[in-house]
Order: structure tokens, then sequence, then C-alpha cells
């Protein structure tokens, strides 16, 4: 083992310019999905060229046809290192609406809210600080030791907030040079301010529209209402069928590839004491909804769903209309989990619905993405190694947890690379990421940064 | 009983001066939902108290605060001869897209169209064609006999397309004017070209818009999904529950006060030969879809159904969002026969409802109006009068119908001033009332106005 202590002091002492090195990035407005801050963007991708560069990276802006990646390079100390991709993005959401900042989005600051101390402005957290983190780690670690214990790729987008166009186009034609042994991404929370997190499962999406078709045209229910079929009372029925009184989906194969969260994992799970009324009780709700006989944290983040997302038909204006739709649509999601397959979900669905559409009536289909779940192994090496070290620097031990959501450059690396992701992030749920008054703590930058040090180094050792 | 021929003679000869009317008061533009058209809807009244005067009616407009109505009296030739009071309305739909109409709505004229001779404008089926075949009935009748063979009192209104706001107050301040032993409406149709229909069932109605609230705001359906209620969910449950897998509505207490239809009823609607294929091919509909084992007729005329005329919830644009809604909402309208209750069946709804809602979720209803159904007796002397009387004038005998939609005037009628209504009218399915070019067949008219002088004397025998 390193002994880190000089390169975490390093980082200690640094901060102050790790902290103006933050406040230049998130000066620069780089709204990915403005066109206006098309040079901005490009600018934020320079900056980061020049400051690789620096460090000693092997950097380079390259051009998409949307805006630039920045791609760097950088050797191990030891040939035999494992090789580490690191991806961040550096485009930020829009700032409207801008009269409810407290602060200049642009002109980020030190300020003490809530009793933390916090740095304002619009990136901090989301992706600038955190992406910093690991590049500031790396000046550190290089200027205690001259070398860094890993071999590290950089891939920093311009376009996460506008969906990532020019993402997977870039993986492939640049394959070789982007592949790794694993990646990490930091884009993602802490479970607590004193307990660092590790996302090892994410849950993946079908989305799939729906729409029924009954008579040729709307009809006046006092003519045909009793023989006429109604396309909202087809559609209801099949959407009230989707789940039995369980909570379960009926959908004939949907649990297959659904495999129980190992006991250890769910035990962690429950010392975290989330319950349904502290999770629900922020949106108003108390009582889970889902599969019964399940937490909270597993209904989210490890049990597949079929959620409405949108459901409309017929007359929907003020006052009312006594007519019978000609047609009424749906907008279904299925959340899906360990090895379910998306394309068998999906089909299962529309033959799910065929069956129960009347011979005079029709359905069409329109697919909206699918991608399977990511489910990292929970006890993989690296993803040991990286809960060891985070324990090591934060009050309380790592938690790996599950994620609801997705994040579709972890299913790219994997599909694209064959690589896994270790996701690490030092964001709070409070930093108002995508909202007015965005902000990232103090102690996520400084306590990130050495976060990273230690993950490095623990990375290099077997 | 009198010997009519004389009295269709003269109705045969005046025809030519009965079209110059009908074009007269078709040339006034009375559109009563539009402002615009205030003083032709007053002119449209005056011209009618001109007529009716002309004809030795009592005759008067009488102002309100929306347009004029028109009341007149004529005494029979017997002082014990039954009252009848006929209500029509003077008042037209609007006539945009003007660029649909092939000949202009206010220049009313015979044309051959589809081999039939109509008489082409707006209003000139609903329901100023209508009307003026009772008027001109009474006008051959007087000219020949000298008199009236039932005491008339006349009540025709000019806010009948938009909605009579001024209707019920007149009947309330003026009911024993109004009074008389049964009303004549003529504002429907005929079965088919040749069959003559008296409508003795119409359906009532209950409105309701029920909304579900879960959450307290939208939700993100990666973080929440599984865990949280969705209140479109909730609602497409509580939608699908209304029927049962025999299509009958599974409200407590729905079917109070529905009866079977009387056999002869049934039977003589089964001679109609309208099908299940012939109803619904016209929207591009096959299969009934209500209460099993019943004809389409009896569906839409005798049975009362409950039916979802809008829905809305979450997401609806293009593309998709992974939402999970705050709220869901459904207006639902139950059309009712018999003596079904429609606050009976309101609260049944909504105890239905609320017993379907979960316990950290809330529930909110809006009324949209309720009227009981109009159940004429099948038998009765008025009734089978009139029946008899058409049958002698068209191809076809009288067949006794029912309505599947509601005529509020009918309700008020017998709510109001405790009278039946006798619904005669000689419209048919294609007049394209409401629509660009509307006309009225002049067999419609010619006969339609023989028709009244045989039903206005057969009701004077008893």
């Amino acid at each position: 083992m390193t002994d880190l202590s000089p390169i975490l002091a390093k980082a200690d002492e640094a901060l102050p310019q790790c902290l103006e090195r933050l406040f230049d990035l998130v000066r620069i407005p780089s709204i990915s999905t403005d066109p206006a801050y098309k040079a901005d963007c490009r600018k934020a991708g320079e900056w980061l060229v020049k400051e690789l560069a620096d460090l000693g990276f092997d950097a380079s802006l390259r051009d998409t046809p949307g805006h630039p990646m920045v791609v760097a390079h950088h050797a191990a100390e030891r040939e035999d290192a494992p090789h580490a991709l690191f991806y961040g993005h550096y485009d930020v959401q829009p700032v409207d609406p801008l009269n409810l900042w407290e602060d200049d989005p642009f002109a980020p600051a030190i300020k003490t809210k809530e009793g933390h101390e916090v740095i304002t402005g619009r990136g901090t957290s989301d992706d600038k600080g955190q992406l910093l983190t690991f590049v500031e780690a790396c000046r550190a670690y290089k200027a205690v030791k001259g070398s860094l214990p890993v071999k590290i790729t950089i891939l920093f987008e311009g376009e996460e907030e506008s969906g990532s166009p020019s993402l997977k186009p870039f993986l492939e034609a640049n394959a070789a040079e982007l592949k790794a042994d694993f990646a990490l991404v930091c884009d993602t929370s802490m479970w607590d301010r004193e307990t660092p997190a590790i996302a090892a499962a994410l849950r993946g999406l079908v989305g799939e529209e729906v729409t029924i078709t009954a008579a040729d045209r709307d009809l006046h229910s006092g003519l045909f209402g009793g023989a006429a079929a109604n396309p909202v009372h087809i559609l209801t029925k099949i959407l009230a069928d989707l789940h039995d009184e369980t909570g379960k989906v009926t959908l004939p194969g949907f649990y297959d590839g659904v495999e129980e969260t190992p006991a250890n994992i769910k035990a962690s799970w429950e010392s975290l004491g989330r319950t349904a009324e502290s999770f629900l009780g922020e949106v108003g709700l108390s009582i889970p909804s889902g599969e019964q006989g399940r937490s909270v944290l597993e209904l989210t983040w490890a049990r597949p769903t079929a959620e409405v997302n949108g459901i409309i038909g017929g007359y929907t204006g003020e006052g009312f209309k006594t007519v019978i739709a000609a047609k009424a649509s749906a907008k279904i999601s299925f959340r899906l989990v360990g090895t379910q397959d998306p394309a068998k979900v999906r089909e299962s669905f529309r033959a799910f619905v065929r069956s129960r559409i009347p011979a005079d009536c029709s359905v069409d289909f329109h697919e909206h993405g699918g991608s399977p779940a990511i489910q990292l192994s929970y006890d993989s090496p690296v993803l040991t190694k990286a809960k060891n070290a985070l324990s090591d620097e934060w009050p309380k031990p790592a938690v790996i947890i599950g994620m609801g959501g997705s994040i579709p450059i972890v299913g790219d690396f994997q599909k694209m690379l064959g690589m896994d992701s270790l996701l690490v992030g030092f964001g709070l749920t409070d930093d108002r990421i995508h909202s007015p008054n965005e902000k990232y703590d103090l102690n996520s930058y400084h306590k990130g940064i050495r976060s990273w040090i230690r993950i490095l180094d623990a990375l290099a050792n077997s």
C-alpha cells in the first residue's frame, strides 16, 4: 500500500487553487441544448484540454456533428497497472427561469446555505464539480508521486444534457482508443452527507405507446352508447389487467431473468433506515403501491415495473361532451432488472394487448426505446476496492445501492466497449441539478478529490 | 270521424304557398348562439307571431333575458276538445364552415339531391320546416272547416340551439297559460323514408367527472416507479371494474328501476331489421359491445349504460416522458332508462370510486348534470291515435321507438307542467342538421303537413 498521507495533504493544501479552476470552468456557460451557447461549449472543451495537457495528459478536442469530445490519455507508473476510462460531461442544463436564482448561475462563489459551505452555480454539481474531483485527484497524485497509479483515459462529452446524440457513433469510431479495463463514471450522488455510495444496479427501460381505434369517427354516446365499442373502455381494461391483486405484473414471461437480491445486500439496504413513510412522505404519500411484501428500496432499485406514464382519450376539455371517442392511447414504460430482455418484454406486452382487442377494433404500437438493466456484480474486485477506499475517507462506510432510473452511458460502455462501470459520485440529493440554485457542497468537492486519490491507489493494488 | 279528404286536398293545393312561407322563414338567419344575429332571431319570432295572428291565433312575442318566445292560443270547435301544447324552435345552428355549403344556407331552394326533391338551407329541417308542418296543417284545417278540432297553445322558443337558458324560468312563470293535456313536439325523425316514428322512450343522463390525486407532484418513474401510487393505475382499475364480463354495469343498485321492454315492442323493433352489422357498420364497427344477448336497438333505446367520455393523465404530448402523474381524471356519463334515479346512480358511483381509493390518495368529483329517463306509456290513447293517423298517411305503419339521447324539453314539460309529450317528426337521418348542406325533403314537408291534419283530427275523437 502506498502511503497516501502526503498526497491527501497536497490535495488539502491545494484546495483554493482547485476551487479557482472549478470557478473558471463554471464561468463558461456551456449550455448544450441552446445553439446560442455553441461557442461556449467548445470553449469549455478547450479549457479542459488545456488543463489536462498541462497535467501531462495527451489531450485533444475531437469534433463531432454536435459539440466536441475531450479525449486524454495518461500512462501509469507501472506497465501492468489497470486501465480506467473516466467519463464526465462538461455541458450544463439551461438556467431559466433566471429570476428564481439567488446567485448568478455563471458567477460561482462560496456561500453558506442551510449550515453548509456550498459552491453556487449552474454545473457545480452536474457535472463540472464532479468531473474535476477526478482531475484534481490526478493532479495531487502526480504532484507528489510524479506519476499516476493506473493508466487513465478520459472522455468528457458536451451533449449529455441534450441526449448524447454523438456519443454512440463516437464510441463506435474510437472503440480501440477508448476501451479500458473498466469505466469510472462520476455523475451520481452520495447516499447522504456522511455515507458514500456506489451504484451497482440500474434498471433498464422499455417505452411503448399504444393506440386503440374503434369506430371510424367520434360517436354521440346517446345514439351509440351501449352498442358501439368504446376504445377508452378497452384500454382501461387492458391497463387494469397489467397488474394482479398483489401488484405483480401479469405479462407472460415478464419475470424471466429477474432474480432475488442477495440477502446481504437486502440487509444492507434495510440498515439504511429508508422506510415507506420517509421515502414516500416527501411526496405526500405513505403506502407502497407495487409488489406486496418488499421494501421501497427493493421496489425501486431491484424490482421491475409496468407503469402508465400517460393516457388520453375522448373529450378532456372544460365541461362535458357525451362522446364515444374513436381512439384512445396510452404511454407505458417497463423498468427492467437483472437480465430481462427488452425485446421480449415488448413482444409480450404487444401480444397481451392484441389478445384483448375486439375483432372490429384495431391497435397500433409505437416504440419509445428500450435498454436492458445494468447489474454489476455485487462482489467484483473493482467494486470492493472502491467501497473500502470510500469507507476510509468518509464518516460512514460506503453502501452499494441500486438506481431506479437508467444511465445510458453505462449500457453503452457495456455493450460497445465491453466494460463495466464503477459509478461513484459526491452529489447530494439537495444539489438542485437541472433547477435554479444548483450548488455543490464544498465538502463534496474536497472529499471527492480525496476519495479519488484513495480509489486510484486502491485500484492499482491487488 | 271527419272526412279529411277536402282538408288534405287543400294542403296539397296550397303546397306552393306553404313552401313560400317556409322560404321566407328560412331566409331570416336566426342563429341564436351568435350575438350578431340577435335582431334576426327577433325578426323570426315576429314573423311567426304575424303568421299565427293572421291565422286567427291570439299570438304574441314574449321577451326573455335572451331571445323572445312566441306564444299563441286558439280555441277548438268544441268546448270539450282536448288541449295540446305544440312546441318548436325558430332558432338555427351556425353555418360555418360556410365554404362546405353547396348552396347559400339562407337562400332556400328546391333541388334534386340523390334522387329526392329537397328544400335546401339552414333550419329547413331543424326546426323551421318541422314546426311549419304543424302551422300549415292548422291553416288547411281552418281554411276548410273554419275552426280547429283541438284547443291549441303554441310555444316557439329561440334558444334551443344555445341550451334554452330562458325556457325553464318561462315555463315556471307562465305555467297556468301553457299547461295543456299533452304536448306535441316536432323535432325528431322518421324511422326511414317510408316509416313514420313516434319516440316514446328517451334515456336520461348523469354526468360525472372524477379526479384522483396521488403524490403532491409529478414523479420520475425511475426514482419512484414501483413504490409510489400511480393515479392512472387507480383510475383505469376503477373504470375497468365498472362493467362485468357480460357487459353489465357493476354499480350496486344501478339496475333499480330498469324494466324489461314489453315483448310486443321488442318484437316490433326486431321487425325493423336493424342488425348490429347495419347499425354499427355505418361507423366502421360490427360487434355490439354492451350487455350481451340484446339487440342494438334495445341496447341504445332501452338499456342503461356507463360510458367513459374522456380520460386524461400524465404525459400525453409527442414522444415520451417517464413520469408518474400526480393526477388523473375521467368524464363518465350514465344513460338512464325506466325510473332509474339520477341522484342514486351518482351516489352509487361515488361510493364505488371512494371504496377503491388508497388511503394516501384522494378523489374529487364534479357534477355535470343529471336528468331521469322519459318513459311514455306504450299504449296511451294519445300515442295510439297518433300512431294510427300516421299509419294512414305513410306507406308503412308508424313505429314506436326509443331514443338513446335526451330531449330536455320533454323532461321539463313532464316535471314543470305535468304533461307527457308526443314526439313526432318528419326529419330524415341524412338531413345533415347542425352540418353544412342541411336539407328537408319536400316529401317530409308535404306529408308532414298532411300527417298533422290527420293527427289533430284523431286527437279530437275518442
